[in-house]
């Protein structure tokens, strides 16, 4: 199965390149009766999009989504959901130099590796920009989940560089906060320091990293299947689907490695007629299902590969070269990246939904 | 689709619960003329079978294969292998009390809340032990990947606890190094320390955490497929699909968050008319598509669940308990992870070895 | 994806050769609390099985079903139920004129072109045996189908070579008339006729062909899924893939080629507060969905070609020679392919019943 | 898995309804370096829209496509091919008769029933109008068969009512023949009479049903995968999902009832090299696997179902009434149906083609 597709029961395949006539996505599998129109679609591709403040790239695309199909009288009709996101930005460029050359930390070597043929213009399919309209497909998904399961998602920036934000309780980080600063990170006195900290490397042409961190809540217990589609598998696989993301991690994290087992374990106690954990070191997931816990996990973002200064690399005959990009790039991907990965977490929530309504226990 | 399926050409079910009859996997997809045979599952299933050293669980479980199907005169035949793991284990016990009480950091509860029924004889489903039939599936993706592709996949324990290896080169790093030790930590000099530290954990009635490190050596550039089937997402996917696996990362991994651009970027460099990378902060893949460099990924293990001390709970009515586990638990689980994230590693990378011969371009 | 998988939600893999040590069959997703034992399974594999009667082959395979897994206090726990097989008639034979010399009708010569290996011992993946796994699967698709939605399936012989039964009302026929005569035709006219023709043809070293009917009822309106996993696609799809299987057809099926618009529409008229159709010529099924009639189809099923007298042929290396099989084969496939069809159709049913579970509005 | 997509290496997905915005198909898994562009589409869309001839609908759609992704400097890139067909009739109209009226032998009542909402312009996503989508994606894998593997598709109208073509030899018939006639049957006797009856039809206010045979010449042996994924199977499936087809047969088809295994099997032969059999009752697959003889195929389409004259029927609500269907409709759906199957068969064999690919014995 070609690699375009992801989700079993709500399904999300996308097509397009960055400097093609357009992007496509068809979401399938949506229930019938949900209320959907562009408009919400719109802000969290605002949220995405470039030019959208200082700190990020600013190119302009503003990221226009038409709804094709599958809705009729402003409700779904169980039937598959086409988006279309023209590519304004089609302008005939310089792109010898991509073309010839490969840019470290870029898929260009591994496309021709793989294909024996790119569409080098931009990155072609490789482009975060094929993100506008997995964001899109996201919005719904979001939609979904909040009208007909309670669940909501919320992300923001948790780390850029050496600058940790403070947040005491995850689940407690409304989107307000994150959308109160470029930045989104919710923690105030850090993100002032974060958006320095970019500027300085915009400054220095050159990027930084960071962590994201996403929170869901609402889901309730029982999502998620065994022993390979567990929830933390899929969850996985999305998030690791988004460009420049080099570690995922839920819960206690990496940090779990340290803990003995008397400290990792996250005690049950029953709380208002529910049975819920004292602590979340597990992140929601026990044995790959949802525990009912808020979902909490963290993404690793590299910093961006394009740099306006000249780094060593080879053409595609191996020859030895220089490569600066000249085109405007993002110092920082994690501003950005967040509703990226809120749209992935959304998809993959909105999927084990479906799958969990498929095979729930007759009550 | 239910959960119990992993791959698209090569094709990984498995059934089973720890004290049914049996544990069954079926791989399908497996190329004809492979020679495969009973022994060569067997080396990889002692590595994670209990009871083979000190430092793990001392139950005795053979583990032995009977291959049913898929291989005539030595030879698979292109059609699906079926392969069958009796339980010998399956004498009468008092389940009584983890029929009643969850147990914390197990599947206990999240089961209940899916299913409304619970084989809760020793975990049932969600049991590690159905990890046997994935190490014999991987066991033969293994081969086909040595024999057909050269690749080769090392494991070995990183940290446990604090105590962390210190390894120069991944890629160095042979299986007889790793065997050499019960704790499976190349490190000679970490190694006694690690046993030691489990050691303390048993007698402590406790248990500790740790990373394991996978190494993929021969991966050639261009598998993996955009944008949802990155390499990277299906590896991550597979990697937490394993039982108490809470973070997956490559190459920089977390650490990257603290990187610039112009640190992390690997330039490209010839290379015996190879184009490769002077370094591997990128861990293999680019754009989700290999690079040709090897393939280096960390997975962080949390502590054993099971601990024989008294640990707060609830009954499956909600009521304020304690439980204490009365069988045999391993007091870390690196050692026997080793094999089980080799095999999600090499079943992963088989499957993706098929797809680029089903779409690789024409010489 | 390799092609030993069958459905989406309700899905069943199977494996196993005809002389191989046994066949298996995992069915994922089957929801948890369903009564279900070995017991279940017999009287469908009895069905199918050679030497139930004298009309078919007299092989003895007894085909003793073992649960291995899913199942828990005789309950499904919603985790895979695998099903062993064991072979028994294993004994070493003298294949060597299969080996080398290809069987007309058979699939020796495809099997060599596709794989360039082939376990040649009856039949090896082709034989029909392999139906075995696929009735037991049906066998509980049937319980599920039955016990949650009222679904109930019956199949039976409609025609052999030129004896067509006279059926008045297909939706009327009973398990009880079926099974009443081991050729597994409710028209007890011409059953008796047609086990004269079967054992002519046996008589001739001959063998003959035939039509199954199969029907479907209690199927609620709104099963099936547009666009191309249309409900008849579907069983079109399972009922192909049954050995000998030329034709598939539906209601009026190719009679309607005859037949006016306005002689072939079925008007909509209402009766007892559902909306039903005075006649049934579209089969059960408008758009693909089912339409709340009994669901009706029709097979063609080739003669045996494993024929006692000589045929025609040429070895692998293409010279003329000829073959007769020595074995013992039925004379007419029909009587036991009406359990195998049942079989699909309930494995497809099964299958669409979770997939409208999964999408279905609220109410 | 919702039911948009078709293929598992080469895979469709279709969004659109008749009077939405647009249709979408997204073709993913082509390989890369396929020459490709609009005008490779068009012929095949004129010869399925509506408008082209004097015995077809008179309805004007152009179904002019625009490629949105996967073409490079006129070349596949190996990644996802959309391509996009506004729909251009969407003035609005009545509706009010088909929003409350069922008409008989459409989908209206089935779609009610499965999703409780309907987009009823025209049939929404039950129209054959997103047949448009399929024969493009047709188009494609035509264009893939006959470059890369040799293969050569045609396909034409056998019967129609009563008036049965005689054609000697179905691999002779060229797609001149076919076009030659807007009835698009290659009988030079038989063409007048059928469109004579095609006018007589509309003349009556009545349609008339019919059945094409399609022949794909060139496949050579291997193609399919056992057991459920055979090529008649998945060819069967692809067949069943198009509108108004009632029954498939392959070869001798449901004729072979009648027939003995000594008349039924064709002999092996060894011709020029290759082995090849001297009849073809068959159909070109034998144990599901594609043989090397062409492959020959049979569909049985009923009459259109919507009529200018009054049929009866009920309300959503299940009161008595009548409906006479006002638009202009084809009085047959042959001659339109032709192009439909050819690209379904394409489809499917293009999708065999790669899975070959993917596990083909080394050599």
């Amino acid at each position: 199965m070609p690699g375009n597709t992801i989700g079993q029961l709500f399904r999300v395949t996308t097509a397009g390149e960055s400097h093609g006539p357009a992007y496509v996505v068809i979401v399938d599998g949506l229930p019938p009766g949900l209320e959907l129109a562009e408009t919400d679609l719109q802000p969290d591709l605002d949220r995405r999009r470039p030019g959208q403040s200082a700190i990020t790239t600013q190119r302009d695309e503003a990221d226009v989504a038409e709804i094709l199909s599958g809705v009729f009288e402003g409700r779904t009709t169980g039937t598959p959901v086409a988006i279309l996101i023209r590519n304004r930005d089609q302008r005939p460029r310089d792109y010898a130099e991509i073309r010839d050359k490969y840019r470290p930390g870029h898929a260009d070597m591994t496309f021709d590796a793989k294909y024996g043929i790119r569409d080098y213009r931009g990155g072609g399919r490789s482009s975060a920009r094929e993100t506008s309209v997995r964001v899109a497909a996201g919005a719904i998904a979001k939609k979904l989940l909040r009208e007909r399961a309670g669940v909501s998602i919320v992300g923001y920036v948790r780390q850029i560089g050496d600058l940790v934000a403070a947040i005491d309780d995850p689940t407690a980080v409304r989107l307000e906060d994150v959308e109160a600063t470029p930045v989104r990170c919710p923690d105030p006195a850090m993100a002032p320091r974060m958006i320095e900290l970019i500027e300085r490397m915009r400054a220095d042409r050159d990027s930084i990293g960071g962590i994201a961190e996403i929170v869901a809540t609402g889901v309730p217990a029982g999502w998620g299947e065994p022993v390979f589609d567990k929830l933390k598998a899929d969850l996985g696989k999305a998030l690791f689907s988004l460009p420049a993301v080099l570690g995922v991690e839920y819960g206690a994290g990496f940090g779990v490695a340290r803990l003995r087992g008397s400290e990792a374990n996250d005690a049950f106690v029953a709380s208002e007629g529910r049975i819920v954990t004292e602590t979340n070191r597990h992140g929601g997931m026990l044995g790959g299902i949802s525990s009912g816990m808020p979902i909490v996990l963290r993404c690793a973002v590299k910093p961006t590969s394009s740099l306006p200064r000249e780094q060593r690399t080879v053409t595609r005959s191996g020859e030895a070269t220089t490569i600066a990009t000249k085109g405007r790039h993002d110092p920082c991907l994690l501003p950005r990246f967040v509703p990226m990965a809120e749209a992935m977490v959304a998809i993959t929530l909105a999927d084990h939904a479906l799958r969990q309504q498929a095979t729930a226990p007759r009550t």
